[in-house]
């Protein structure tokens, strides 16, 4: 089954969530509406709604609203991060297309993000259940925190990998993590099955934040939609980095390129390149692979199932994609 | 009463709200945490919070651990809007020190506000009360609403009253109602009584804004800690702007300014200066004191203590602060 075909199986659900987030985005200013509408619809795999909508079927049973604001509240939350990590790592590209901060200040960027943080909000107050609803209060803190670590770690070439791991678990993990979980709760699941479903959640976040970071540097520049290395540039050690540097000599190397006199694209080049053709890029996928078998293996504890043959092509689709 | 003497009725509640804003701030990077607990520390006059403390005591009952996750709720995203705003408006100075913005990139900046939502989300997530829960939520809609209207009509000189009420009601009112009215809602207050404190807390709100933007034109720089006509410097039309173009005359002097040649510090003392000796400023403050007029007003639904004296102190402080 390929991701199109798993998430054929929620694809009336997937269009009702664009709906939903969209909903206050219609009644507002006319330039705004297209600006916001814009990064709602371009925007990426409906990856996140998507593991909502498919657990549901995993066993427990929610009220379809409920269900429909959570994974709405999910892929909102998403879609501010995105927006405000234009201004926080200062990106002109992502996704092939010109991001806002491109064509808008840093303000109209910060408040096009809160706009989608308070969609967030909204939709998960919608759910009204309060344990989702602090699950995902909680989940925003998470995030946060990750963003806050990824600052104040970048440059520091002697972290530990438990350091990459905590920074992308509050980066992209935890809103997998509570997409998977919160729909638990919501259906009245068993502890357990709450357990499995929080475990699958966080083991594909994890994996698929790994690939995203193998990614920045092996895809093409082309197909990835943005220049490869761009984490490098900001000084952010992701786990090929990690793994780049556990070799003393290749540390010396890298860490002279970058913190050298030379600056900019050649130097980022050249890093890009050392690390692709290094054993690093391996190690990171192995790694990947590891949380996308413990995913795997979470579903186990549910019955086969069609939905939960799509939820396990997911996390197969997360390692082996190349965009 | 002064406000001082209103504030000690509820000072050592103040203290524990501070505790409760700065809980998690403490657990983070430690340059971080100073930064952090110095925004909160250093914040303002601690208005919102003292609304929910005192309107506790107008004849409902409520839970002590909720209301102090209430009112930590309102001052954690009063803090959030205030940092955002150092990017939203490029500003410098804010209460006579250097703004976040000034010392951190955007980036930094844009991070740090997030984590003031997010403890925002969490607190009041914390009140375990559903309603609560969801007007807060939709109350950051509308601030972040208002936010954007704000940046859409700037530089439109022939916009309605209404237009400025609007924003401002996003911009500072919709907060004080939802630190009133969400107090009445967890003490099972009647819905006459929640209504007339959802109506105390829009009308403080209101007069406290258009105060804010008469100071904005009469205020000494020293005293305010941010230059004179900053608004007027975004292109924002303010209370005592929409009076002042009322006049064709003076309307073409200030859009000839403003629209002219010349630029910067100049044209904005220019501007300040016509504003300031016009009838303008005693309009827009005839207005504010509408507005507290029918704050005190709303106070009367209840009978007469303490409580209810200092809150119609604070709304008589209002409009008499100098800063």
């Amino acid at each position: 089954m390929s991701i199109l075909t798993a998430q054929a199986l929620v694809a009336a659900d997937l269009v009702a969530v664009e709906h939903l987030i969209l909903r206050k985005v219609d009644s507002t200013y006319a330039p705004l509406a297209e600006a916001l509408g814009g990064l709602v619809r371009s925007g990426g795999k409906r990856i996140r709604p998507t593991i909502v909508l498919l657990t549901a079927h995993l066993g427990s049973a929610q009220q379809q609203r409920q269900l429909l604001s959570l994974a709405a509240a999910v892929e909102s939350l998403h879609t501010a991060t995105l927006v405000h990590d234009d201004v926080i790592d200062g990106a002109l590209l992502r996704r092939g297309q010109s991001t806002l901060n491109a064509v808008w200040t840093p303000g109209g960027t910060v408040l096009a993000g809160n706009y989608f943080f308070a969609r967030a909000a909204a939709l998960a107050a919608e759910t009204e259940h309060p344990r989702v609803i602090k699950l995902f209060a909680e989940t925003l803190g998470v995030i946060v925190d990750g963003e806050l670590r990824q600052a104040f770690t970048a440059r520091d070439w002697g972290q530990p990998k438990q350091s990459y791991y905590d920074r992308i678990y509050g980066k992209t993990a935890a809103l997998f993590e509570v997409a998977a979980r919160a729909t638990a709760v919501l259906g009245d699941a068993s502890p357990d099955a709450e357990e499995s479903l929080r475990s699958y959640g966080y083991n594909l976040g994890m994996a698929f934040q790994i690939v995203d970071d193998i990614l920045d540097f092996v895809a093409d520049a082309d197909v990835l939609g943005k220049p490869a290395g761009s984490d490098l540039r900001s000084g952010i050690i992701t786990l090929p980095v990690y793994y780049f540097i556990q070799q003393p000599d290749q540390r010396d190397q890298l860490v002279a390129l970058v913190d050298g006199q030379r600056s900019g694209d050649e130097v980022v080049a050249e890093a890009v390149q050392l690390i692709r053709q290094s054993d690093a890029i391996a190690q990171a996928r192995a790694e990947a692979e590891r949380f996308v078998g413990l995913a795997i293996a979470d579903l186990s504890a549910f019955p086969t199932s069609l939905h939960r043959e799509a939820l396990s092509d997911i996390a197969l689709y997360v390692v082996e994609r190349r965009f």
